[in-house]
């Protein structure tokens, strides 16, 4: 961000010892690379250890130096993801009839905030037709019941596939997405809850939150699995309600909420600021 | 606060009706009275009207007066609660080890923060003697055990009525209050808990968060019922949490959230803001 | 709000005295009135009452019932607006080239979000004539120099009163408007500032807040006076920054702050919800 | 925290240049010491490198290997500040009638929360007498008039150098601190100021946020520098104020705020968090 010079960004886990820090910051170096960004992590009690490298290479191309620092950090017994400044994610959007996420991440792309190609926008109804095309994206309408649902999420994929999806955005999408299509989409996923979670997971949770009474709201950007609103915790925030707000009331605060948290988690994510970790997030920013 | 005339605080709610408000600040005037607030609000869907009220009585005395209302406003069909700016609550602190709740309330007292008179310290322990001495309380150590529990709660009603406490304080006060005490103690008890109810209740909810992987801690105030940490919600905050936060930065940070909330809570009782409707509450703020 | 039948808002203010609130209340029970909501408030330094009234009327038209009051009002000696909810507000968005509060107010009222009549958008550059026409809004450009701003602003003035608008929302229109604007326009100005006033005022408020280091940045919305930057607030917000964030973070997490700031202000005015006092504002929310 | 080992702590600052990170890491490594800690910045446009190192020496003295790495460091061209996590610095408190930031300093300091050594309290008046004796330390009354404000100084630099003071906190002590008083002083003075700087600094912050209407309050931690409420922010906080608000309800909401910046920026620099750059602080949390 400012810098213009095409760069490397790595993402590295693995069990600490002395040492590490130099030897990948030398490695670097010897291979003619300038770090503009080194981020680290250690987890005391497991003893591990995780940074975000961001680097511009000084000779060769990216991609070349990219896969020798790939082999060279595995060689040290760590996983490693690997992205390039130069590359923009392939993301599909996921979205019902409820727009207010929808728009908010479509004009954020417009804007230049989240730097990835939308490949497409899937719905399960035709609401949105015109709005999509609106934003020049291919639109398909798949359907989804309860007969047809292992067929729909079939279709689904292979969607996705066609668009070279690395990124699903579920912008509101009500449908829970079952553990064959997660273990069959090759991608990540990020869903937006509506509630601070893990208070109010399911359906319905401005309802639950009016019914116990709470005096905060929530919104929970995170990682789906087949566990649902289990996953791995991105980005959450809060508002204040009180005895005035009603069920609608509450659905209109949080709106905005729900906005802001997923765009953060999205934009996170294709900055390459996270790394999963167990069901954990370490977000790098 | 701001205004030194003896006044009467009136909370009162039943089935709301057209010429209520009228009605009800007619007697007031009509009985020379003059209103310093009113604040209203109305449950839409169950057709209840609350309301709390804060006058001077123009003429005869505050306690007649008072007394006068609550005859005319219960034969609206009312329920009213009524206090005297001139009475201040009796008020007992039940405390365990854990003191930055308790240093926190008494120091807002002696600030003249808190309009209440301590009138005790409890504790299980005897390890805060000096400190309650230093306050210039009275302080009781009543140890708790398995064996000695139902003993040790009906010791700590004795004195509870006793000292004529209106109003029970347990600032972290690491014990379960059991249904019969709260059953005969006769008046509200505040709790805090440390998290964002309804996530985490129970025990060790700073470990139940961080295993979570939660991005927001909170605290929560609410009055103590027979079932744990499901009574009436008062108030609530959050702050924002990291991967690089462990269990002991979370109970640094939470320190201050339940410090904030659980005078918050006291302040809004003492000043007798808090109707409790079903399970939750009406805060006038 | 969740209420369907036609109401009455009423916003009082004028000097304080015993039984207002009984009068008041009074005369709308006996001309067959209901009050939904009723909030007051009381400058006890300057003994002024204000309050904020919503009812049905429950006979006769809500025009006559509203000019009936009104007149009964004036006759205590308080200063009365007054709207009805049949009646919704015609309001023009002017805008410059910078787009996120623009869609954003836009988004939300397609949502339903903000009950009101947007009758054109006004900018002095034509970058955003195609997006205006998708919102179904005249769009009219109104280039504006140094030459000719005074005949700009007559321009606009004309535009203004042709579609008989009453709440001007300037969506970061990059201009600032005159005395004389100010002096002809006729209604209200919203304007939103990307600071937290009175930091800041003037130019390049994110620059400004980088160059003096401060850890938080703000948007404030306030009604437009001749005094640039110094009208009344009608709301703030921040977000925290650090010494990690450019300029440009700051714009863009500014972007998130002015959107939720504006449209709440925005939202307030629509809901009558706001009196200006002197240089401030009572907001009933 | 939570790493019992001794360990060597540094802040760096100098031109930016490829290799910098491995060098620096190498260097430890090689001297046998182990990184527990290391976050760095760039400034982008400056081409300014930052860092804070936190490493257990695995061999010879804490002292002998922090006094080698300072040389190596310096010898890069580097400015260095280094700390070792068993010497606590040494910490005198200022503090005036006001007392909440006194006790919230002194409660957190006996928690355990504040890794340092309280030399003694200084105060214009004697009232603090007894509470300062409560907590076990010395108490300096320094009476400071218009006629006598130079030997009042005086006096007090006397004090601190005596004690060995490494760090000043200015707990909400009402004088403004001369500028020979901070030239002769030798170390670090943190004030707490009542609002969010740069707005409404000098006297009477609440009042001028009360005359201004802003529906936010405020609480800035800075370094004390020669032009008053001007020096390099640490932390800052905000709070949500109303019309219902007076200057008494500011001020008491205030106090929380107060408190807990503060407190953070306390602990941020005994921690060897902050790094002074320009009139900025670069902040490593």
């Amino acid at each position: 961000m400012g810098n213009n010079q095409p760069s490397i960004i790595a993402l590295l886990h693995g069990p600490d010892r002395a040492g590490l820090v130099a030897d990948v910051a030398r490695w670097i170096f010897d291979n003619g690379g300038n770090i503009l960004h080194a981020d680290q992590h250690r987890d005391d009690v497991k003893n591990i250890f995780f940074q975000r490298l961001e680097w511009t290479p000084g000779q060769g191309s990216l991609a070349e130096q990219a896969a020798a620092f790939k082999d060279y950090v595995q060689g040290l017994g760590m996983d490693v993801d690997i992205g390039l400044s130069s590359e923009q994610l392939q993301v599909a959007v996921m979205v019902s009839k409820i727009t207010h996420c929808f728009h908010d991440i479509l004009l954020r792309w417009k804007a230049g905030e989240l730097a990835c190609n939308i490949a497409c926008v899937i719905s399960n109804h035709a609401t949105l037709k015109e709005e999509v095309a609106h934003y020049g994206l291919p639109f398909h309408t798949i359907p989804v019941s309860k007969a047809n649902k292992t067929e729909a999420e079939a279709q689904q994929i292979a969607l996705l596939k066609d668009y070279g999806v690395q990124l699903v955005l579920m912008a509101r999408y009500m449908q829970i997405l079952s553990k064959p299509f997660l273990d069959t989409v090759g991608c990540p996923v990020i869903n937006i809850h509506h509630s601070f979670l893990p208070a109010f997971a399911g359906a319905k949770p401005y309802h639950q939150a009016h019914a116990r009474g709470v005096k905060l709201i929530g919104a929970t950007a995170h990682y789906a699995t087949e566990i649902l609103d289990e996953g791995p915790i991105i980005c959450q925030s809060v508002a204040s309600v009180s005895h005035r707000d009603s069920v609608s009331h509450l659905i209109r605060k949080g709106r905005d909420l729900e906005k802001i948290v997923f765009a953060q988690a999205t934009r996170c994510h294709l900055e390459r600021r996270i790394l999963v970790y167990g069901n954990k997030t370490v977000i790098f920013d």
